[in-house]
């Protein structure tokens, strides 16, 4: 079988080599003209310069009488003066101030006295309420520099200078091939073997991101001939282009050789992860990019190189990487083959951000989806230590960490309800869920790392539900268990229960699915075992570990196993059979300190709302009652 | 003459009542359907559930072949283990793995045996290499909460779960509607008393950036039925409406009666500086507002109220308010008559953030292109002192205040030259430059408000330059020289000189026009006064006080005064004949502490590069020798 090896280049030097070529090649910023009152949001390619003064005529600041100053001079509440029609010439707001005046008085200090003539009590003072010309902008002042993005008040400062139109840097057109024989266009009914193609949407709001425009063509087939008709069409028409997927060396993968035959690859395979598989060419002076088909490694690759590239068109200025020093909340190992991109999500606690990887699968889009930042491992680094302080570049703004509810622990699809619920009454509180399991849930409560944790925990021993736990955990209090909700727990089967499951010991004899270790339901699991006098290595699929309910039903469902244990809303959610075998607490756990957060209160009130309460019945298997 | 009083009603009251009214009358978000890849940046009306798992099949994770794992137990380096053709299939990344077969090998660690065999090291375990159904998305899970708004991300997790639709808010339609007679489109070449209509760019700009969209309908002029009309005819194509200017209660300002007749005035008059003269009103369910003519009191009610009536259409996600506390620089007096909005400069200096108040007039929309927050001046407070700590509300991200050079002092055009060139070299270094003269240089450095002035100070009894005004204010060394540039200050006065002006002396007679108080040129005409035995009393003009040399050049040209002290330069950019008086020496004064500063030495290296030097020699007037 065909096997080839990528290089593995440094990020570093790869960018150097690459940058230096396309350089060579010509490729650079390029200009157009537009109107200034549209330019709102483009970047200038050049300084501008006031073409006239803003006002560019002495201009009345209030509505009154325009005068001569000198003419005012003495008149006090004792002496009024009084102006005869000869003395003023009446100007609104805006008006020119005529020849030989030099002064207004505004309307609110002028007496109506007869023969059209005004009485005043004060004088004014030369230009005294005039806009006197420049005052705001003087012709030939510089309005804004170079490579400035114009905010809309710019723009409006351009147009009081006379500026009419703008030459602005070209937004580059980036044009994206989605390449590959088992890909279709958007669906919610795909086949077997077929992939849906979102990788073009992330790359065209990413490529908007970066100041640039996008063009999407047709997804093409894995036949050589067709893709490189479809590049040659698109470098026809577009500054840059990128080739979805075929990045690799494998049977199908095209892009590397279709770019040489028609131009140059500079690099093919880099020392990152993920995103290692990427092409970086040049044709006719136009950069060509071969991104990976796992859409995280792809993003990778937009992130670290395409927007540099676009960046040499210089269509958004320059925005420095934001970063946060955070704390990790948890062992971090990478390798030292490559620079690693870990998603991290971010809290702050106890006046410290912190930092919690997210899963690192290369097709795990929803890993950038939950991500607040992205915490890069050098090369030669073999990874964290928990409690390490690391830099995380930030993907949205800080104050929304701050403001953001750390719930961790047992996963159970209610906590994404009460989220819900949550944005909806207070529009500026988040919340960052993660599933770490019932003990994961008290392990970060007593490390600092979470506000609150979920917890079902059953104590086989006593037969309650994780009061003894928490005892154990904090012998000396510190933290407080809140009342969540009642559950049942089941078996869920397939449709129809074909394999005639009855009770927990009938797992002995089918395909099991598993949580994962430290989960509420994993331990349920293993004292089910305990019960029943089974024997954990017998149990076929025991080490087939899942994260979630759903993604237990989700196996059961496509056939990948026979059973598994979970709540009975997953089981309803996939048309599963359910055998119930208990009903058990499913509680949060809060750290003191937080008891009286806000936000903890506003999540435990949302929780015990009607709405909630609504949308519990209708997921069903839940008991509400106290 | 007609006038008549505004309601002077405070912003949180005016708010409680308009938003009351236009909740009563109907105003909410409305939601619309748009394709999920296209989605990006719109927000979503409700929380979004997976429709399909993703992977929806189990999909080989690599290019390889699958195979059933148990067959592949206890292989290893001692025992390899062979493949016989029924025992595998070829499948690539993506493949769905073929029924009866539950693991991958990978192509590299096949090696090629006869008879279509492999030969393997190793065993899998079940699932290996495979992506099981729902790895990255279980149908069901909840994808993104309700009001979020889409990231490219976010929408290829919909796209991967199924969703290739999403119910989003309606974006809603303003229309814009500019009023005035003495109104015009952009030029560059406006009459006498003609105004520019920039202002609708402004608010088109600030409507995009709420999340909405803008319609600018043409200039309608200062008659009632036509601006009515024109309103009709935008309330039946939008959802807001926005009239710009005649919004006051002045002769021609129609706005408030207009709506009145048509629907609701709920405000008409806001205790704010700048925006006072506001309306709030409301015809048929649509929010319509009067916007003053003046662009930054339009901009301040844009911002504290028109963003808050668009935010009720939902179609931006809220964003918390970014404020940083800050020193003020220096003394602020506000009324208790209202709520002031001062645009500030932000600058890092000694570890704190430091706000400078820009010019304040209603007029000057220049404040707004150089301001980096707004503080917010209540009610009930007269102001701050310098050195009170106070909230800014951030207008830009604080990342730049971190890398903005502060620089201040006495006007020259070259400084703007220095930046843009130093902003083409150092796209992250900013530099915040302000004109508070000479004598205010000394003063902000010495205060640490700045980290370089700009100084151009003539020792009456030394002739020499800036040294002992050095000395004096910082007797213990504490800050240093740099050299500038030589530069000729002379009289500017009218083209071809038409009074005879031929020395300083000769201002006496004629309109003088002068510079601030502290400003270098202003204590170089004080010097001259007294050289020349004059006073300062008989100067007509004396009081009339510029703050930039372009300024002064400005009203020459105008006419509205004879002749005024400048540098070369100035004179040259508004074509004036320019009678030389002096070189002087307009150097750098640098805080000691800042001497090695990155962006201190980089405005230096720029000051004294090729490229300034030849930007002066084109301007003219400057000596730029050693």
């Amino acid at each position: 079988m065909k096997h080839m090896y990528l290089n593995n280049l440094p990020l570093f030097d790869a960018k150097a080599l690459y940058f230096a070529h396309l350089r060579k090649a010509g490729v650079s910023a390029r200009t157009e003209t537009v109107p200034a009152a549209d330019a709102c949001g483009r970047v200038l390619a050049h300084a501008v310069y006031a073409k006239i003064c803003s006002p560019h005529y002495n201009a009345s600041a209030m509505d009154g009488v325009a005068v001569r100053a000198a003419d005012t001079f003495g008149a006090s509440e004792r002496s009024p003066l009084t102006l005869t029609p000869q003395m003023y010439r009446v100007v609104d707001t805006g008006d020119p101030i005529p020849d030989g005046f030099d002064a207004v008085i505004m309307v609110e200090d002028l007496t109506d006295a007869p023969d059209g003539c005004f009485r005043i009590l004060s004088g004014v003072h030369p230009w005294q309420n005039v806009r006197q010309v420049g005052e705001d902008v003087c012709m030939g002042d510089m309005i804004a520099l170079s490579d400035t993005t114009l905010t809309p008040a710019l723009c409006g400062a351009l147009l009081a200078g006379g500026i009419t139109e703008v030459e602005v840097r070209r937004r580059p057109l980036v044009g994206i091939i989605p390449t590959g024989d088992e890909i279709v266009p958007p669906t919610d009914a795909p086949q077997t073997g077929e992939i849906i193609e979102f990788n073009s949407a992330v790359f065209r709001g990413m490529i908007e991101e970066y100041g640039a425009r996008a063009k999407t063509y047709p997804i093409v087939p894995d036949r050589r001939e067709a893709i490189s008709d479809a590049l040659r069409t698109a470098l026809a028409e577009c500054d840059v282009v990128l080739i979805s997927a075929g990045s690799s060396a494998g049977r199908d993968d095209y892009t590397s050789e279709i770019i040489s035959s028609l131009g140059a690859v500079v690099v093919h395979g880099l020392a990152i992860k993920p995103g290692k598989p990427a092409v970086l060419g040049e044709v006719g002076g136009k950069p060509v990019i071969g991104l990976p088909g796992y859409p995280v490694s792809a993003i990778v690759v937009m992130t670290e190189i395409v927007s540099e590239v676009l960046s040499l068109y210089g269509a958004t200025a320059p925005q420095p990487p934001q970063t946060v020093r955070a704390v990790l909340g948890q062992k971090l190992v990478s390798s030292l083959k490559y620079t690693e991109y870990v998603r991290v999500a971010l809290g702050r606690l106890g006046g410290k951000y912190l930092a919690s990887p997210l899963p690192r699968g290369a097709g795990v889009i929803t890993s950038f989806t939950k991500a607040d930042g992205i915490l890069t491992v050098a090369q030669n680094r073999e990874g964290y230590e928990a409690g390490e302080e690391v830099d995380v570049r930030l993907l949205r703004p800080l104050s929304e960490t701050e403001r953001t509810l750390i719930v961790t622990g047992s996963h159970d699809p209610l906590i994404d309800e009460v989220c819900d619920l949550l944005r909806l009454r207070h529009a500026s509180f988040r919340v960052s869920s993660t599933h770490v399991g019932s003990m994961g849930a008290i392990r970060a409560v007593k490390s600092g790392l979470a506000h609150m944790g979920a917890i079902h925990l059953l104590d086989s021993e006593t037969g309650e539900y994780n009061k003894s736990f928490v005892r154990r955990a904090f012998p000396d209090g510190g933290a407080v268990i809140e009342r969540g909700v009642g559950r049942v727990q089941g078996l869920m089967v397939q449709k129809g229960n074909p394999l005639g499951i009855r009770e927990f010991r009938d797992v002995q004899n089918v395909r099991y699915v598993n949580r994962q270790r430290g989960a509420g339901t994993r331990i349920l699991c293993d004292h089910l075992i305990a019960a029943n006098g089974m024997r954990a290595e017998t149990i076929s699929g025991y080490d087939n570990e899942e994260y979630t309910h759903t993604g237990v039903a989700a196996l059961i469902a496509a056939g990948n196993a026979d059973a598994g244990l979970g709540i009975y809303s997953a089981a309803r959610m996939y048309d599963l059979d359910f055998i119930p075998i208990c009903r058990e607490r499913y509680d949060f756990l809060i750290d003191k300190k937080y008891k009286d957060d806000a936000m903890v209160r506003a999540f435990l009130a949302t929780l015990r709302s009607a709405a909630c309460r609504e949308r519990l019945s209708r997921m069903g298997g839940y008991d509400t009652e106290g």
